[in-house]
């Protein structure tokens, strides 16, 4: 699996000739960075995330620019190090090896998160083909899934079969870039909660419907997007999201999962699940299932007016805008525990396979 | 592996014929429970936690304790349920089952999770003998360990190798009470960060190092602290603590594994792993490593001086009120990926092997 991809190699080695070539005729060296603003950003339908318009500012190499310059070029070098030595480096282990750089050294984390942006965006692949990971929980996996990885020690594929797990789970690495799949399961469920998760788990929901079960945990990190995304495109299965109904598990939950993020907009080519719909749990569900619910809070008023204002996704969707309408309205939120009303099962054995009969009727 | 567990079954049992005798007597039903507050508690270093003394409320019913008498047998015929359909309920699952209650129901989740804490004290076993889990994350596991579970399909025992996870790990229950083991290792190595823990998956260090890797994801849940804890009991395996240095690595994360907490002093008896040696980063560790640091900030010195102050744990132990006065002196504090200046390796190859050598020299 440890592949050695060539593409990131030959972009940083591009990038290195470019800035070389130009010292050689004399010239000074440039690099050439995608503006990362709103401003850079618009919303395509089609291809259902936000994109950057391709606006660029090109970084000369001057007398104020000297010490990001050499910054940017060694962030380059540790990069194809950390290719050839097969290793990773969080952001926080960057910052600090980058202690020795002498002049070049950053004064802060802050500083070589920024450098490791722009690399990002430069080379136009993810941080993790540059071989830098996050520090953060990459989701969890149960159901009809065998994960392909390495085993470092032999180099040999090894197969991690997510229906042996028992109460437990397989926990996604920070870094999925290089795991292959088999599956033959017929869907993809991201459920908010680990409680949930386990509930699913323990009524043997995955095998009952063939599914892949993941816990994202709130709002899903990095490794948990870009895993169930390149899952889902690499076995063309369908994506379907369980959260609270309020609107932190709409907005900030699914929404992220979907389409991303506007102040990341480099990144959501990679770490958006497009194919993604809203199963549950929805204001309509509130009636149908005459679940206990909670008051609106202000901040939640405030999330959902400000979505309906502003945000690009959502004032694309009109049934999503007529349910966050109809749940103002009712001034309410649920949270997807609530089934237990009906008894512990009632959400495996009633709810979801009721709601999988009419994938037609998801949200967008 | 699904054991009945008779003695949870008995205790409710047991509280329950008391109350019906009571009643068949014409006398009025009563329950004994202990009283969970820092007044009740004592340190005993030689266990190694903090204990309740042993002081009792009695709950008398009452016209004013109808509805929370009523609420506590209710909870507890709930977790007689739990235990009959194999089944585990979230706090928040429970209470909404508790809707159906009549006048019993609870105002709040707030209400139910008291009764809980309630029953636990009173029956003397945890809440995941209950059957009732918390919603939370309960730590990655890699290494040579083999965790013994059942399936729940067919009931057979499933053996889950964590040597066999690639880059990924086993993520544990929220319930590892029916969890059996099978090991070779020498120690167990608790690791505050993912990237910490990613670092030395990568560098194979359990393989040339025969332990059991965990990562607590910052303050380790119960779960977490139950599973080392269950494990290095049953294996009689040292555990040994690594985490940042500074006043929330100590106290927060390390504290609260080994001794537990203040407030929850009727759980201590289940989740703390006495056994915990505190391996690094310690003050010496700076000076000896010539490690970046980062200045303490207001929050760090006022943790260490109440800890110095009041900190039953500390103030037991001269060696640690050395080191803390050390880093008050040094003023500064350290992160375990500050060892990457010395390149991403160090860490694996040369910082903890040379201190696994001195095992006596670890904190108490």
């Amino acid at each position: 699996m440890a592949k050695k991809q060539p593409d990131t190699v030959e972009r940083i080695q591009d990038e290195a000739k470019g800035v070389y070539q130009r010292i050689r005729k004399k010239q000074k060296p440039q690099m050439k960075l995608p503006i990362r603003a709103l401003s850079n950003v618009k919303y395509r339908a089609g291809a259902g995330f936000f994109q950057l318009r391709g606006r660029n500012k090109v970084r000369t190499l001057t007398v104020n620019t000297v010490k990001t310059f050499a910054q940017t070029l060694k962030m380059l070098s540790m990069s194809l190090d950390l290719i050839r030595t097969e290793r990773h480096s969080t952001k926080r282990e960057a910052y600090y090896q980058a202690y020795n750089w002498g002049d070049a050294a950053f004064a802060s984390q802050d500083e070589s998160d920024t450098v490791m942006d722009d690399v990002e965006a430069m080379i136009s692949v993810n941080r993790e083909q540059l071989r830098f990971r996050a520090d953060e929980h990459g989701g969890e996996v149960a159901g009809e899934l065998v994960v392909i990885d390495a085993d470092r020690r032999t180099g040999r594929p090894i197969e991690i079969d997510c229906t042996r797990f028992g109460s437990g789970a397989y926990s996604v690495p920070t870094v999925v870039e290089d795991l292959g799949f088999k599956t033959s399961a017929k869907f993809i469920l991201a459920v908010e909660t680990k409680g949930m998760f386990e509930r699913l788990v323990e009524e043997d929901f995955y095998d009952r419907h063939h599914c892949i079960l993941v816990s994202m945990g709130g709002v899903p990190s990095r490794a948990c997007r870009r895993f169930i995304r390149r899952l889902a495109d690499e076995k063309k299965l369908p994506v379907y999201v369980f959260t609270d109904g309020d609107p932190y598990g709409y907005f900030n939950i699914y929404r992220t999962l979907k389409v991303g993020s506007g102040n990341a907009a480099h990144l959501n080519e990679f770490f958006c699940v497009p194919r993604a719909r809203f199963l549950g749990v929805t204001p309509d569900d509130i009636v149908e299932y005459d679940l206990p619910t909670h008051a609106l809070k202000d901040v939640d008023r405030k999330r959902a007016s400000d979505a309906l204002k502003n945000d690009p996704f959502i004032r694309h969707h009109k049934t999503w805008q007529k349910s966050i309408h109809q749940m103002l309205k009712m001034g309410v939120r649920v949270e997807q525990q609530a089934l237990a009303k009906h008894g512990l099962e009632f959400v495996a054995k009633t709810y979801l396979p009721r709601k999988l009969k009419e994938t037609g009727r998801f949200l967008p």
